[in-house]
């Protein structure tokens, strides 16, 4: 493989190829080294490609897949009997070395399940952690994990997600030495659960890790951080309430500009200004969660995420298959995860 | 006592007297039937008063207290050798009868263990919770605990934060049988941790409370909730988080309003439109927590709250002294926490 192979899962998400496809089309324009895969019932997907005018698109393949993996599957069920869905397909595709990530915007508990089952984790790492971007003040953006893989995490689980995370940033976002935070209740040592404050006595101790303490959930924005390290629950709890709160002052501001004839007025001269804001936080630019862990690429789309979006965690794919992240994570982990090198430091 | 009294910690809090005084002359102003008691050093409060041409106001008594809780003192170290701090001999008021309720701006971690120690918990509550409000896009808030006071919260104290969560919203918010909720990472039965789990049980069979499900962190701010209920480092990340978003956003929104002359003019035109957006979710309008569960009412404003949010705090107290929430928290818990009750039903 010269040029860098994404294998899409056509048929995920809430509004499957009316999405995947043009998001699709438009990354290939935008990336001449990009080939794509379209994973999913070619008999749905080859008349979309038509209506596009895209069949003959040389660098987008199609390759068959006869399920699909529904939103609100059990990730149990997915794993046993949706062996032909565009999604274990996908995953098939990057297993089999024919592509080098996969990009799914369904089912996040089964696409979790297939990928373990699939692709494994890699050697050091128990579970895999899902990692996204949050906008900073300054910014810049700053990367979470685990964003809702596991509930209940170990202090050791947390110190990996730490150590994953920071190859991650490293690599994707050109930070050598990248900032790594725990998010706590507080910034001071005595605050926190027992597995917070266990991790933070592991990362003290392990040098190869640029650790700065603690950081508190408003701090997130703030941009002082370029890692910071969670359980899942809290994680998705974060994230969630980022979306929740965006969606709520984006509507308050509507209605403040609707009030009356005048404040209309001034939404229509003041929407340049407001479009600029609305760019700035729109969701569709932090779409494309990793699943970081495993040996293979595997990034989640938003369900719900439209073009632009999509579009987004496809090239979050394209960079980290460009950067070959698995491979990174597995050379620094086998290096830092040394029960050695952890007793020394 | 026929008019309520509300114990003030003046010295506490980031700014101390010069935020509580003045906070404290608002609310009298616009209650003419109640009293409020300033703890502190009377040779610094007494000056401010007088500066304030408040040191005859009949309805606003001095009360000294030779110590102050520092911001960052160990909530043990408090407990010890603070016996007179401001926060202390105002929790001794309310104890002693001569306060309805309490307000404090300090260190939180000593004032949940001041106020455990001094005032004890309830009979059948065996952690109390702290319980505040959010915003929604109804315009109605909603309320949420346990926002920090604990961390590893077992099924059986999520289970008594809904009950005394659904008292307090029954009285302060008139709603006769508030709709309770789980904070979760899916709505889905299968999703989340073991406490979440066993908690959804507890609450489903339990019909004195109308417990309404799952609810993911995106829709704490939608408005379907009355009551939502989480462990405490869960909820404090929530309220953190949303702080930090509100943050945020406002930040981009000036900068997009501030880029050039014709952009500030437009802020300048737009101005009545952007104030009323800010009073919205103004986080003055949520300042004052409750400690719940407690034989007594102990309201925690802000550290860094300004004279309207620490006025919006006293008034919390003032309205839950009113409604004689401990009160109510215990004939209900009487009640409902009896194992007959419990296994009846």
């Amino acid at each position: 493989m010269s040029s860098t192979i994404i294998a899409i899962d056509a048929m995920g998400g809430d509004h499957g190829p009316s999405v995947t496809i043009p998001a699709c089309l438009q990354v290939l324009g935008q990336h001449p080294a990009v080939q794509l895969i379209l994973v999913g019932d070619t008999a749905v997907l080859q008349p979309i490609l038509i209506a596009h005018s895209a069949n003959k698109q040389p660098r987008l393949t199609l390759c068959h897949a006869s399920q699909c993996v529904a939103m609100d599957e059990l990730p149990s069920h997915a794993l046993r009997n949706k062996k032909d869905s565009s999604m274990r397909v996908a995953m098939n595709l990057v297993k089999e070395g024919k592509a080098h990530a996969c990009v799914s915007a369904g089912n996040t508990g089964a696409l979790m399940a297939i990928a373990r089952y699939v692709l494994k984790t890699l050697p050091g790492i128990d579970r895999p952690a899902i990692i996204s971007t949050f906008p900073t003040v300054t910014g810049k953006h700053v990367r979470m994990l685990d964003l809702g893989a596991n509930v209940d995490s170990s202090a050791e689980d947390l110190f990996q997600f730490a150590v994953m995370g920071a190859v991650l940033v490293s690599a994707v976002d050109n930070i050598p030495h990248p900032k790594v935070c725990l998010l706590n209740i507080g910034e001071e040592e005595m605050k926190g659960n027992e597995q917070v404050k266990q991790t933070a006595q592991l990362l003290t101790n392990f040098k190869a890790i640029n650790y700065t303490g603690y950081i508190e959930a408003d701090a997130i924005y703030r941009g002082d951080a370029d890692v910071i390290v969670c359980d899942g629950f809290v994680g998705n709890v974060a994230l969630k309430a980022t979306e929740g709160v965006a969606v709520l002052i984006k509507k308050l501001l509507k209605e403040a500009f609707s009030k009356n004839l005048l404040t209309r007025l001034l939404a229509w001269i003041a929407s340049p200004v407001l479009k600029s804001l609305g760019k700035r936080i729109d969701p569709a630019n932090y779409n494309g969660a990793t699943l970081l862990g495993l040996q293979g690429i595997v990034i989640k789309s938003h369900g719900s995420a439209r073009v632009h979006a999509f579009a987004h965690a496809v090239e979050e794919a394209v960079v980290e298959a460009e950067k070959n992240i698995p491979q990174r994570i597995r050379d620094e982990v086998e290096q830092w995860l040394k029960p050695s090198s952890r007793e020394i430091l």
